[in-house]
């Protein structure tokens, strides 16, 4: 509401146009009132560049399945993350023209309608061991929908100092980081040592006893000694890919 | 030493304005021949982008001030953050080159020796209330004293909506975004939600309670329903600054 | 027994239709004469506007068939929470007269013997997203079946606030709103922020990692930023709907 | 500015006793024509039925001061929460039309601009023991400054579980309960199994040990198994005077 | 060995019926003579009143029964805890001298060789909800299998708190009272409040979301305002029957 | 109200003498009409044997002085619980007939009004390390007062375990036993293991880091392999005293 | 990188053979470079005493296979911990050259091909409880597989603290001792007493409720008030043997 | 009591020398009465290796100063810990043989009575920051007091990761290692993974925030993913210390 439609509401107002009463009720409800009935937010990926994804962790297979038909049928690209075996086998079946990555636990479809972008560079994906797989290839897999380069440096944890300095080149040149770490999460500092390239840690739930499901892994990243590292929920590598993706789009 | 230093150096060498031995010397302070007498990582600013910085909250005002001779001697920037108002006052009577902001509680000193950088654009910084601005201070002095533009979006927190959609604009602008925010810590989720741009989340410890030190509103963050935001540690605003710089600095 | 039984029950009693004996054999059972054998809470209908409520998790089909049949047989309105599939099947093979809601997880019975209430309004309910559904239909069925008209605004989490901004002409109509959120839990405080209606927030169990079973979601609500919000358990659709319903219901 | 400010300005202009033009430029600060400026959100009191307050925990006085002088310049009520003797004293010392409460840690002025509501009946407050009080206190001060008729019944733990239950017939003409306990937390389960009103628990910090600083009581009321009962943050008195006064108030 | 065993055996060799020799090889077994072997703690039983116990949960079925084995072969009574029905029906199949008791999950036998005690009176057990069955049983049957009288209050919680009123004389006559209740946990506190004889309470594991297995009622019970309380484990009726047994005992 | 009185109720009813909604009154506030009045817990010795005591921690030294005068004016026996020094002072100026003890800090007068009771024999007090002593001195004084006598074993942890050894039959002859214990709380459970008095487990604060002020001990106990053994709040002796009281005092 | 080859990098520089780029570019990278190309830890070994384990529990079956092929065919002792029966079952089948141990949970093989070391004396394993073997054998299997002598102390909790007192001699004369413990933990800290070799205690997640799933057992052993004991994580019979191997081996 | 003495006891009690009551009492404190009287662990020394040492945190200055005037009237090398300044000054003022060290808090004298040991090599002490240095003297005094030659890597920590691989060679040659490191507590890791030598863990409280006390780098460190590594409390330098010392004395 600009300077003009106030001046016309309190017009009509003095005019007896309208009520007192429905001045203060239109008064009272701004500044939303402007947004009305956006039941489904369809402008999501013209806003943050990211279009709607499925939580597919505790939806059943049938709420999944109608929500990707309502987006495939608008021309969506599709992406639902954290789908088990059982739920993605049904829900393929129904819908052919998807893919299921068993390991990153993804479901894909419609690659054809995802946004083209243009990316600074290279997105490198760490891990400090071979059970941070599927956490890993939930960010690669996502990346790559979504247009972006990635490099993957596999199984070099800390516990073999040498492997991770050895890749110091190819982590001074990457346009981001994404370290995916279980146990005690150290790895992100380290690497945060060796580059000015932002570092996105990724705790993952890979340990037992005081590994507490992710949660020591989690606050060895958050107390790095080393800046230039931020953070993401446990086992999220689908939110550290659309971290390194927002960084390493050209917003022109 | 950063790299306008080093090419410096090496170009008054090339120049013949100082002999090859006298750059050996400088060189060996580096950590390049010998490991044994690394004390202190003076080659740290080309390896990361950000020099040495002082953590001065758990040493004394004697060790602060003598870590801060030995970087003034060897021409570095300085920058100690969660210095108290006693410890500042000490140090500087006795190094007046300082400069502290008892907002941020930081020291501040030679800022001509900061790395000379190019960046992508500003970096935005948001706080939910008053309260915030201690920890968005120490940001916003942090990407100053490294060449970083900013702009400001104080006390827009989630319980006036309006407040933080009416900056929408300058939000979907940013090169990356600061959002710091205590209590339910929601402000970041709301803000990630209307942009493209990368979202660090600050955490801070205002509040009481269950806050519990800021944990209620870390863990607001990392459970957010918005991709495209990471997170650093609680009331870690130097932290923030420093993933801000080195997503906004452009590598080449 | 409710208010309606009782006053029934007298009016039949001054009308002559019963003798005063049956009358006090009848209120025998209510903890009036003797407390020796108060083993059922009969009187607290009376008392609290809400009649005994059976917790179904913990135990065995064969406990809760036994409770049903003894409130069944003394004219109660029946509901119990928390039922899982299979005990559902089993008691409802035996008793024809329950209805289940495998979403709400409720085992339903006797609709006829809840007490009638005058109410202010509607209660309106809101979810941020569709895995909040079973919390959602355990508040919004509780509700029904006490007499309170309900209103849905599903899925409008604060990664898209428009879809809830949308929504605040019903959100300012409100007698009471309850908003069901896992993950970071921002949506109550949002709410409570555009509405002076009593806004009842329920943390659900959605999430992984640091959502910690609905902890982070709880911790958001506790230390929302906006006032005229109180907090129920983590998934706890029942006892939201119990507070909105004490809340809605004249009390003369 | 709240409902009744609004009616008498729009009132005044129909009187032609003020321009259009005033009140456009009244109306400009509510955040209607462009949300550029909104640091301060004039428009919550027409939203949510009570004002901007002031948390005062985490501000110097300085900041306090500052802000209670634009909202007394332009006629708000003013209340401020958590604010120490210090702060108090010095404040108070500057603007001498403010009161300060010790003992709830209350800043309270300008009530005679507080909003006229319609009550639906009185808020009941019940502590479990004398050292809640500052709590209770809080909560009574901020219902009293809102037009709230309160009653009290203090000093009523569960270790002497007569002295709540003779106040019953209270507890049942409430039109909202407000529970305040330490410790075990347990009194707002008690209060919840005796009436039909709804309860509002405040779990207090009162206690040691496993207290933990109010989460046994906090976790206490979370769990009770008494329905009807919903929670605020630790200490939160205001918080609990609000979402009583929220169900309190007639909304037309 | 028990009192009665060893005074037996002494007797029997004052009265010449069985050779010192004899005594001495039984007594070997004991760890009076040599500690080396002392893998089972037959002494135990006239240490503390009670003999060994098997803690069923984490061994397998056949480890269970050699322990059995070797006990049931020096004639001592047989208690194991926390055994599930595979691994119950497998041992009694083999050693059909035992009893199973599927609600309390404990294998009994060999009561005859139960230590004769003398004991003040009766122990009541007292249980906030139907939920807390199980745990109540195994106390209760722990209790009877060493020879202490019980009375039961079951299904007597807060929520409905003339329960437990009603009560009142038979909780003043205990010797001492076992309280067992989840959720909030707060009947050990009422009761504690009505009697002077010493109160035992055990949380238990029911609840859901913040109830956190147990941890809400056992904090609620080490903070409760009512003194003569004290408190084991989270769902461990046979410590609780064990504290109540060593206070019911008569020392002479 | 019993059978005549619920006869007579009706029987005025039916008589039009009452209306009926008057008769539904009186049976809706019912079992707990009886109790009015109640305001201060004047019975609670008779009831649990223990008069009321204050807890001084988060009162201030007047409302500690204001309670004590007005059980002084009743003859109470009178104790107040962790009262520091500062208030202890000014309290002990007040009123002279007060001692305080700087240790346990307890505030203690008026001993001649104490219950007479008869016990079953002596409490003996155990501690781990002479730093648990304030504790203990808080159990022994609470003892005194109210008439049980006392042993000491001081100083007695588990890195020497001989030193409890040495007092086994000291352990074996006790009415009941209180073990205080801080850093790992193990004591209790060697303790329990070697006697068959009940054993009263007192966490301590005393330790660091992990010791989580006093969690850790808190833990230990309530996990001991050792049964026979309860647990009060950490560094509450005055509630261990209590559980003993109520253990040791021979209830006729 | 030394004195010469600095030199010469600057002689080539001043001599125009290679460009001030190069240099920079080279002395960036300093002094990570070196360690290029270290893919998989062959020397981890010869750097720490232990080759490279497999930690099993979060890999599949065919992941495993694959990595004991690769260390197979360069002749390397295999050991891969924590393998559920499941997995072992099927990689046995296909590499019949592994062991499998069911209790310890640990695929082994290539036992010729472990190191050869020199030992100090014999590990001495202590558990509490018969609960706790599956911990004891993965760490006596690991210490085994390595070439160090172990002895056996089993089930010797404190509960019957004498059976631990009658091994002090063995106790004594260890090279290292490991003490395996769950529920309090409480036995680490009586050995420690007991010995000046030093203990590793292993809390282990046997115990329910409030043992946290071992968490109650690691912080009593952290605050143990006996010196000479460190411990690893929960349930980590592996980690306490190399820890013990570490310890053990003579290193010349 | 070996077969003699039994038999001797029974032949006492056949011949009517003792009753049948005092050999059950003299059987039912077996094992444990030889070990009488022992107040105080005079015998800790030769037990353990390392004399009692005074925890003087939670202890007055006046009950520290008694403590040490006992041992050193028994010529006992003195060692108190955690003694601050104020505590320090009172003590060494009336006992002036004492020597304190205000950074490490300790308190020493005597050392001439310390025992005197063969020792296997040198215990390498590395810090990660200069914040940790208190606790690194705490364990460098604590051993040199017990005769271990120490060498010392201070200032460290994995941001620069070149200045701990510098230092590998010496790693290699330790007895034993100590790493001192907050925030993160990733150092130990890369230690471990460098050398074949033991290495103790203390995680210190250096940091904020989600550092919580120490608990961050603690949990690091027990989710190590490097073999060779065991860990002490927070901030217990001397606990390491002790651990080191009895790994590196040779025991004959």
């Amino acid at each position: 509401m600009n300077h003009d439609q106030l001046n016309d509401l309190l017009t009509r107002l003095c005019a007896g146009q309208i009520s007192q009463g429905e001045v203060v009720d239109q008064l009272r409800r701004l500044p939303v009132e402007s947004f009305t009935e956006a039941q489904l937010d369809h402008h999501r990926c013209l806003r943050t560049g990211i279009p709607e994804i499925i939580f597919g962790q505790s939806k059943t297979a049938d709420q999944i399945q109608a929500i990707i038909e309502r987006m495939h049928a608008r021309r969506s690209v599709i992406l639902a993350t954290r789908v088990d075996n059982d739920k993605a086998e049904k829900i393929c079946k129904a819908l052919p023209y998807l893919h299921y990555d068993p390991i990153a636990r993804l479901l894909i479809g419609n690659q054809e309608y995802a946004p083209t972008i243009e990316v600074q560079g290279e997105i490198v994906l760490v891990t400090a061991g071979s059970s941070d797989l599927p956490i890993a290839e939930e960010a690669r897999l996502t990346l790559e929908l979504f247009g972006h380069p990635t490099k993957q440096i596999y199984d070099s944890g800390v516990a073999g100092i040498h492997r991770i300095l050895g890749q110091t080149k190819t982590l001074q040149q990457a346009a981001a980081i994404i370290v995916i770490a279980g146990m005690e999460g150290a790895l992100p500092s380290v690497v945060a040592g060796l580059t000015d390239a932002p570092v996105i840690g990724v705790p993952t739930s890979v340990g037992y006893g005081t590994g507490a499901g992710g949660f020591s892994a989690l606050l060895g990243m958050l107390n790095s000694c080393s800046p230039g590292l931020a953070v993401v929920n446990i086992d999220n590598g689908f939110g550290a890919a659309c971290m390194a993706a927002a960084i390493n789009r050209i917003r022109s």
